[in-house]
């Protein structure tokens, strides 16, 4: 079996890259839907706020690769492929290699500050929450949980600076291979 | 002018590049340079412990962007590109952009870990203290020090996962351009 996971910053086209595994029929497991989950099954409302908390509060618990061992549980073992969307720091990414090795792959979608923030700011053009500044915070807040050492630890970096349709077909080459 | 920073992980290529980049005939400046001339300016002895421990004081004391100021202060306005090697942190990329703006190019080099893994055993096939471990441990270091972030926001990723030749070419022809 080959498990995939999907890394990159906000605008990088992670999202497209996850898009494009669906639409070609790949299993897609969220990372987040495991904290979904275990928000639901305490009786909490489904806010940014518990989402959050429950999430951190699992990790200090359990371990920061607490998410990933819950995804790992919902692999199929009879899919030939699966994508994983939402890996966060390198703890998970040690747990998928420890317990995958070679069926692992963790590809990172690369785009430069200037090409994102760009992408960020005409996806929300109508919405004024889409600020400069706010856009940055969240790259700040996603490196502060490690993201920028997934992305230097990755099997495969597939840069995204040209088109939609060349991009998709990187991803498409990516996942028949 | 044209000021381009290389980074990457160790076994990346980074000093390969930097390689070309000289035969070219493009001044380099190294950033460990700086460190070295004030170890040498103090009567210190040039060693690992003098030079690493000069580099953070001067960090803790100047802020984080210490060695990219007296870097930038190193280079000939005259010049019609220079490369700067030996970027760490997001602290000097920021000090080099606010300073540059669209004169800075941000190249981040990318392999897999399997590859620089790979790289470096064969590097030092007869030298004893090159294990797997003491590989690893040097990875941590690094992006301990905030590598990872300054990868995740290079303004450009260059692969070397295939020949060296394959590699110089593409480091040449992004110096050309």
């Amino acid at each position: 079996m080959k498990v995939v996971a999907f890394t990159g910053m906000p605008g990088s086209g992670k999202s497209e890259a996850v898009k494009v595994a669906r639409e070609m029929g790949i299993p897609v497991i969220r990372m987040g839907d495991c904290v979904w989950e275990e928000v639901k099954r305490r009786g909490l409302e489904l806010n940014d706020e518990n989402v959050g908390r429950i999430a951190n509060e699992m990790r200090e618990k359990y371990g920061k690769e607490i998410w990933a061992k819950k995804t790992f549980e919902k692999i199929d073992p009879s899919w030939d492929i699966v994508v994983i969307d939402g890996i966060r720091n390198i703890e998970e990414v040690d747990f998928f290699r420890e317990k995958l090795g070679k069926d692992f792959t963790l590809i990172a979608i690369h785009a430069s500050p200037e090409t994102r923030y760009r992408r960020l700011m005409e996806r929300r053009r109508e919405d004024d929450s889409a600020t400069l500044e706010k856009i940055k915070e969240r790259d700040e807040r996603e490196l502060g949980w490690g993201i920028g050492v997934v992305i230097a630890m990755a099997d495969v970096i597939i840069v995204n600076e040209g088109s939609l349709e060349e991009f998709r077909k990187k991803i498409k080459r990516m996942l028949i291979d």
